[in-house]
């Protein structure tokens, strides 16, 4: 299958085939520069929701192959009339000024595909690339993730993962999940409180896969075994009892004496930004691969620019 | 009359051979990228205004003439002094810089003469571009407004034109009216509730121009005759009574059956963004101008750039 | 001493032959384009506090080397956490994406050399620049003032300087009184209201320099002595009293009468933004320095860049 003219609405799209080329380009793009195939083009960024690391990703990316970059991150100011009508409206008009690709985030689970249809619709060729949807998707970031499993673990298969934290509202969970079921051999573990237990939707897409996975609220018999802990952050806007969420946040901290409990070859990740979910003595570990994970994402996705666009 | 360094502070610069020669710049920019006469240059935009659509419009002309776009949207943070002190202040900086071209929207109708005055003043030759200055003027919108009527009817002579909904604080109004006061045989309609009728100004440039005008809060004998139905947004801002705003806001929607009564060659414009005034089922007729009219502002911009500052 | 690779944390590095060779490239740079040393790389701006002019200004410099500029101005959103953990996630994270130099403006003294130190810990080679750190230093600002007071009086030696209105928490001074420590023949006055008196570090630093100063409220006798009047624009966010705010704000108010008393070859300077400290009718003498003094910023800017990258 090949990603030109495609949308990444969601991390499905990341066929193994699609993600071995994606991970090779990504490799040779860690100290090549890539032709400026956007030399003269601009790329459109909406941003719906703030977002300081992914939005430098994406603009880094498009910068690279020598685009410029029209930016709009107070999308959010035209939400008084009825959502879905004014992003059709926003997002029609960008589409008329020919951006070489569409980079949205939003706060709607379902904008990236409802943009998306009505580009179709209306006969535009733009390739929309969702940035993070709501409590949804975040493609890039799972093909990012990935990536990282692979370069720092060597494989794909094979791994044993624990989702740590916010199992329920982190779209990072849910597309990697989608990504991690299509490799052979995967275990997952969901760890969190009961109020951030992992979705059905999630669970179902494991069960269809065969996916083993267990659900816990105590990691210590984890942190020795898995090759990958990935640490969330949860997030205080899905928390309406603020007691609750303080609670929440502390119960699960990576400090120093658990993380030198795991694997001399396991790695920690984390979407990034940080809380204090895993504390600062921890970044020197050779498992603390979180940092080096924010450093492939300008790579990836110049290389996802260029199988969708080049 | 050439506009070459000359600033663009209201919609009177655009005469009738003005606007040819800037109609037939802009249809060749549709299809064609133009020489990039800006780069290694920079254009600087002052927005005290927020604004996506025409803040978008102008970075992309710009950035299809090779320019880097200096862009500030917090200007407005120095409105607790003498505002006329720091635009001044803020302008002479910007112009010291040496940009080759200032675009400037404004809550103030007269912050661009303001500033280009000043610029004069001082020696400076960097033109001003008037992106919307309060309940002014907005030129580059009428220009874009009456090449999208000459483009979609194939003529700007014997256009009857209706304005509906604000007619009262809309700039783009007030601007258009001065260019269709020099189209012969022209006639226009203000459609409107009585909080929001037409000015004096307005009124009186129709009168010295000749031209026949009509105010009305009925708009069902005009749908079927005019060639365009000139949609406008009324907003919040300009009332203090949130129920009257509720009351005009939705006095004239135009839904899909009135759309449907419309000459098959009219059609419908709208400066956007729109909130209910139209509703989404007409934008698939061929009266629904306003996305192709929001289409030709990048090469309408890039256009003026290039008569500007070519 | 070469200034290649080096951060620019305070005004401390700009030795007098570091500054030599900084004049005379910003003095060359004033008619001519840089060679673009950036070109296809970026300069990151990181920006806890707002800011137009000195954002702009490194911005220019930056465009002008041929670069493009990732910025973010909501760095702050993320201060809910511990500031000092989140400032080297966040740096760190920039670091990664390899930009030429980063951009620092932040609301703690200490910012940049936290900053740098963590750099330079993880391996980083990444030039940091101090663009302002709370009350504490401005180094290119300074520079860029005493370039200024070279360019309009002709030299830097022998120089009666008198600091007008926010003597305390006026970074700008502190960073230019380090400059002028160091310049032979040097003289240095503090006018202000005693709220806002001159810290204990700036007057020891003019102490073990041997450079004589005064502090005094009452500045008619200086006024037309000195060569440079250095007028600041007192804060409100330092003052929890606002009666007393008013107060100070309009005590030392550079009026027309005021300022014809100068000496014909001094010179008044200002960092910009004012606010009414100096009136506008001062702008058009010959004294008037200070839109000059902004108009060497981005060369100056764009020398530096040249001479830490280049």
């Amino acid at each position: 299958m090949s990603l030109k003219g495609r949308s990444i609405l969601d991390a499905g799209i990341f066929t193994p085939d699609v993600f071995a080329e994606l991970a090779e380009r990504t490799t040779r793009l860690l100290d090549a520069r890539p032709e400026p195939i956007f030399r003269d083009e601009v790329v459109a960024m909406l941003f719906y929701q703030p977002s300081t690391r992914t939005r430098m990703s994406f603009q880094l990316a498009a910068i690279r192959l020598g685009a410029q970059v029209i930016y709009t991150e107070d999308a959010g100011q035209f939400s008084s009339a009825a959502k879905g009508e004014i992003l059709e409206d926003t997002t029609r008009i960008v589409a008329g000024y020919r951006p070489k690709a569409l980079v949205l985030r939003h706060h709607d689970e379902d904008a990236p595909v409802v943009v998306d249809r009505n580009m179709q619709r209306l006969g535009f060729a733009m390739p929309v690339f969702n940035a993070g949807s709501g409590a949804g998707e975040h493609p890039t970031q799972a093909a990012l993730d990935l990536y990282t499993i692979q370069r720092e673990l060597g494989r794909t298969s094979d791994v044993e993962v624990a989702f740590v934290g916010d199992c329920r509202y982190s779209r990072t969970v849910r597309s990697l999940v989608t990504l991690l079921a299509r490799c052979p051999g995967a275990k997952v573990h969901f760890v969190s409180v009961p109020e951030l237990r992992v979705g059905a939707d999630v669970r179902d897409t494991l069960d269809r896969a065969g996916v083993p996975y267990t659900e816990t609220d105590d990691w210590e018999d984890l942190v020795p075994t898995v090759d990958i802990l990935y640490m969330t952050r949860p997030q205080k806007e899905w928390f309406t009892d603020e007691a609750m969420f303080q609670t929440v946040k502390d119960r699960f901290v990576l400090d120093l004496p658990t993380a030198r409990r795991m694997k001399p070859g396991a790695r920690i990740l984390h979407p990034l930004p940080r809380n204090e979910e895993i504390a600062l003595a921890v970044d020197p570990l050779p498992q603390a691969a979180y940092f080096r994970q924010a450093d492939y994402g300008p790579p990836l996705r110049t290389a996802l620019f260029q199988m969708v666009c080049g």
